[in-house]
This record gives structure tokens, sequence and C-alpha cells, in this order.
């Protein structure tokens, strides 16, 4: 199932904006703030379908029974672009664990690349409703890895994959890939074209070196 | 129009509930952190009946077309219990001017209260949206009498007013005193009682101490 | 006794110099966060000569002997353009009390204006370390009308007045009306002019209009 | 040139004692909100030492020179215990470009284990100056880990090594495998034991297990 949180219009739609625009992109304290915000939002309208059991809390001046998470997810992202939208979700998820994947772009000298798992740093899954976010869904071998990188070290309950902007092609991709009925995916927006690079059209560019500085 | 943001559940529940929780209420920074998140989630649910436009933006790699926030609302917040609930807001809506007013409980010796507008520093609101916000609506008396106040410096458009935990007899106060088109109440969970001093029963106790000290 | 962080540089300099210009002040969030990050600095730098003491904690693998602050300065700042900076003292220091208190410029038709109290919600003071905070120190009267409203609420054990932007002769102004036993006065920087209107210049403009929006 | 950062007491002391305490450590938003001011205290002490160049800024009342940084540090961090001391550094240096490399405890059958790096992510450093930060520095062998694949991508001016906590077998370390020349180390705190899997004692336990959850 694919959730577009743009389809409605929100305040959302004016971060992923921001983000788009080349001159808005040159202060990058902006561009990972918006991330921020929208991780939140992300994890806010994802708590939506979570579980809930009354509690009993003691008040200053009474009791009261409160609706109150039964479980928190657990938030994963890919480095080192997913960073600040992952931190998005964990200043709303704030008592998350947490894990961290690299994957890595090896270009080849025929022009075309692969992508690597080198690094995995991955609480306990087994059986938990996991978050795995990341800024960009181009072409969805990433994702798709880093979710395959993932079960390796659990069964999740379910699993949401969640990114700002997506491609069709991508999620195409995913939805080949890994079993729809494990995965809910969560997109900001949804564009139409890709470069031979993988890079979404018209995209934000490298969300990466946008948030961190150019890559050697 | 009233609507109840707890009605379905999400995380903004669990933030509620730690509001009200004797014990958690003793972390200050983790109360003012709850009071900002949930701002933030008022934000993003009021920001969805806002108005966008359609703008071109040149990104690094094309020409997107996105909606934009046509206009920021202007936050307005009641004093001192108020700022951290809308600086959640501000966190959202960072365009946004902004307006502060404050409402003060005046003790009588017979062991009643008056509520007084001793300041005010308002921007332009004459048409355009803006956003009451305070913590509690216990009476309603100081929402109304900000409101009021706001007034006198011009006509907004509408008024969005939000609470994180409203009393049902300030909701009727609000309600009999102003016209029902000109405002949207947005409230985070409504409780049934009310002390003789105006505490919202279970409520949270006095929000103004717990975010920044006992008042003398 | 005034103690002048810019005298060595560092990057809060630079904050200083973004706030004071006028292009980089379009952007309301920079502004806001480069006065939250000044209230840090300044809340480090005052911590130094703070009362610590040694406490016995314990950690997950022994025992530590560590200095622990004795007392939370009360951190208190003047309506509406104080707000940012004391955001940045509270973010430092979260465990601390607040004060907050309005002072209102009443423009004469002759063109001059006089400074009046309208609004003071505080914290117990007595015998207490107090920080009163403002983004701008010009002539001087509202940060002494600010302290004198203080003092009538408890006798502060000592008081550090703080001040991003500071006039030579608001310095001297609060030199002669505050016994200098009873305070130090921080500044980030200390201008030379002032205009009739008590702007300073260079100085940066007007904080709350910068930070908040035009008031009315 | 080792610069113990909590000689003289401050709040840093405070927070780096909040951050061993067991009990304190249960709330991971307060941990990992230490570890970020921590990062900002260290940002700025290290700032002092930086260069500024004085330069003509427009202010809306008229013109000043005033002292801007000429050159951001690069800020490079390791996975993933880092990252929340590095956020902390990257909120106050905003314009920063930034580095993640993984280093990994590879656990041996004989209770022994040795450090990998996997993966490593940096921008240009080649003539920088380059804060290389962590929480803990143990053992050491992270960091000169660290340092030596850092190097591999260009010689930085000068490197700033920042570890919240220091062994001093750990410093010894460093010492012998980088030229003193060619860094600064700056701690918050050295304690003296290490136990046999290089957790510092008394120290505050596992970093990366109390920001995260515990890795698989």
């Amino acid at each position: 199932m694919i959730k577009v949180l743009s389809s409605g219009n929100s305040i959302l739609n004016q971060y992923i904006s921001e983000l788009r625009d080349a001159e808005i992109q040159k202060d990058s304290l902006r561009f990972r703030n918006n991330l921020e915000r929208l991780g939140g939002i992300f994890a806010y309208e994802i708590s939506k379908g979570l579980s809930y059991e009354t509690k009993e809390v003691i008040t200053p001046l009474g009791i009261a029974n409160v609706p109150m998470l039964v479980e928190y997810p657990v938030l994963t992202t890919i480095l080192r672009a997913g960073l600040p939208f992952h931190q998005g979700f964990l200043n709303f998820f704030d008592k998350s664990e947490n894990g961290f994947i690299s994957a890595f772009r090896r270009h080849h000298k025929d022009g075309t690349f692969s992508i690597n798992i080198e690094y995995a740093s991955v609480t306990e899954i087994e059986n938990k409703v996991v978050i795995l976010c990341d800024t960009m869904l181009a072409s969805g071998s990433s994702m798709v890895l880093a979710y395959k990188e993932l079960i390796t070290h659990g069964k999740p309950r379910h699993t949401h994959i969640a990114a700002v902007v997506a491609n069709l092609e991508g999620l195409e991709y995913v939805k080949k890939h890994i079993s729809k009925n494990d995965i809910t995916v969560w997109v900001g927006a949804i564009d139409d074209e890709m470069t031979a690079q993988s890079y979404i059209v018209p995209g934000l560019g490298d969300a990466g070196d946008l948030a961190y500085g150019k890559k050697l």
C-alpha cells in the first residue's frame, strides 16, 4: 500500500517545495531543518496506525485514563542522506530504538553503478514495528537492499518504508521485490522521471551532498 | 466547530498523557518539549485547511510545479503558559508573524478572581488567518478576553483557537461569546470537571508553573 | 563589572554579524536561531562562575564523583524581543525557573517616549542568582526598569544582566542606576551611537520586529 | 596538546554528570540532548582558536565592521555513538561540511576484539581544519583508525579530536600514533580505568546503546 502525504495539501508541501528550490538549498541549516520537520510529520501520520492502550495516570488534581503508545517503532535509516529525516522521526518517537545502514554507490568505469551494504548497526527488530526511512526513493535499489539487510537481523511484524520524494519506477521496483503484506510505503511526493545516474527529475538533487557537503 | 485531535489515536495522545503525569512533570525540559511537539502537530493539522498555490521552482535537475503556502497564519498566544505551545507552532510556521497577550488572574479576598489583559504586542491581523493558542482552556474567560483584545487590533479573516486540554464548560463559554462563523476550535483532549479555582480536573495542574516555575 | 564576550573571537561573533546583516535578517528562522545559540553561549560563559559541588553518581560500570550545579539561576527576560535569547539560556539551564517582564515604549506627541512596565510574571528570586536578559541594551532604561520591577519581588543574591548588543551610553545609564556590587553585565558587542529614538547604531534594527513581525 | 574542558567548572560538568548517571540514562531523549549540548560547548571552545576576518555588513541603521569566520571546519564523526555529539557541533557550525566513518568492533572467540573501518563518507578535507569527534575515547584505537582513514582522503591543515569522556591510556595511545603537531585533543573528562572490553570506568557505559538502543 502506498500512502502519498502530499495528496491533500498541508505545510508538508511547503517544506518539500523549499527542499527542491536550488536557491533555498544554499542554506543547509534550512535544508536539514525541513527534512527534520518532514520526519516529524511522517512520524505523526504513521503513529495514527499504531496501537495504544488506556492507562491510569495520576495528575496533580486527579486520576486520568489516557491512551498511551503500547510500543515504540524501531527507527532505521540509510546513511548518510537519511540522517536528518531520521532525526525528525526520533524527535517525535523519542523512546524508539534505532538502526543505521549504509548503502554505497560503487561507480563502474562503464558509467553504471552498483549499490553495496557496508555497515549495519541495528537493534532488536524481531516481531517489532519498524520504520525504514530515506530521503529519496529513486531506483529503489538502496531501499530494497537496506530492507533485505534489515531482515537478516530479525523478522519485523510490519515495516513502514518512508521517503520524502519517490520515483514511480522505484516504487514499482520496491513492489516487485518486497511482499506487499510486509510493508506500507509512505511518500511525500512522486516524480515521474529519473536520470541515467538514478537521480529523480525534477527531484531535488543529491540530498546527502545538500545536507552534509559534496562527498569525495 | 470543534475539532478534537485525540478522537483518533496518535502520538499526540502519548504527549498529552505525559503532560498529565505528575511524575513525568518533574522534568520541565520534557514538559516543555511535549508542548512544543503538540504545537507542531496542531500546526500541521490546521495547515491542512490553509490555501496553497502552485509555483514553479527550479531544482538542480529541472523545473517542478509545487504547491506553496499562500499566506502564513499569524500566531498569537497567551502569556506565560502558552509560550512553549506557541513555540511548536512557530517551529512549523517559521515565516509567521506573532502576537503575545498577557492575561492575569487577579485573586479577590472572597476567593473569586477576575482576569485582566495587561500586555498585548500584536502584528497586523486585519483580514489575516490568525491562530490563538493557549495550553489550557478551562473556564474559557482568558481565551475570550484575549480574543476580544486581539480584534481591537484588526478583524481577522478567520481565527483558529487551539488548546491542549479543554473543559466542556469552557468550550460552552467560548461558543456563547464568540460567533461560530469567526472561529474554529482545536483541542487535544476534553475533560469534564473543573475546580472552584477554574483548574481542569483531572487536567494537568498549572501549565505555567510546570513549564516555568511557581509564580510568586 | 562589564564582560564583553566578543573581545576574543569566537563563533559568537559570526552569529552577531549575521543578526546585523539586513539581507540575512529576512530569514526570521535564522534570526531567532542565532539569538538562541547566543543565549546558549552566554549561559555557558555565565555558568563558569556558578557554584558546583561534588556528588557521587552510580554509572553502569562504577561510581563517579562528579561536579554538579548547586543551584540553577532564575532566568528572566523582557518581552517580546528577549524571548528567543531567553530560550537559548533555557536550553542550557533546563532546570531553571523563569520570569517574564514586559516593558512598553509609550510614544508621546513631541517625539519622545517613556517606558512602562505592564506585565511581570516572576518566580521566587529571594537570595537567588538571577539572569536578566534582553537582546538589546540601548538607552538602558528598559533594563533598569525591568531590574527595579524584579527586585520588588525579592532580593537576588546576584544578578547577571545580559544583552547581545549594547550601547556605551546605555551601559553608563545602568552603572548609574544599579549598584555595581549587585550586578555583572555581559554583552556580546558594544556599539557607539544611538538614534534619537534610542535605536543602537549600527546595531541591528528592531529585534522584536525581526524575530516576530512588525508590531502594530 | 590536550585541553580538558572540565578543569574549570561549568554547566558542561552538569551534563557529563547526567550522562554518567544510570538512573538519568533511562531517558534517552535527555541522554542525546546532553550530548548535543556538549557538542555545542566543544564547538564554541574550539571556535575561539579559528580565524576571523573583518567584513562590512549593512544593518538597517548603518554599516558595521564585524568579525566573521573565515572558514568553517569540516565536522567528522564515528558511527553510531558519535552522532548526537556531532549534531551539537553542527548546530553551532551550521555551514560546515561533514564526514561519517564507521568503526566496528569485531569480537573474537578468545574474548579479544579488533576494530575495523567499514564505511567512510567524507567531504573535501585537503588543507582544511577538521574536527573528529566521538563520545568516548577509551582504548583510543577507534579514534586512531578513524583518523588514519580520514587522512587517506586528504591532508587536513589541523585536526581537532574531541571526546566527552576519555581514558588516560587511550590518550597515550593517540599521542603515540598521531604526531602532536597535527592534532589538538579536547576532552570533557578523563577517567583512570578501563575494563578488559575497553569500556571506561567509571565512564558511562555504552554510549551508542544508551543513545540508540542495544545493538544486536
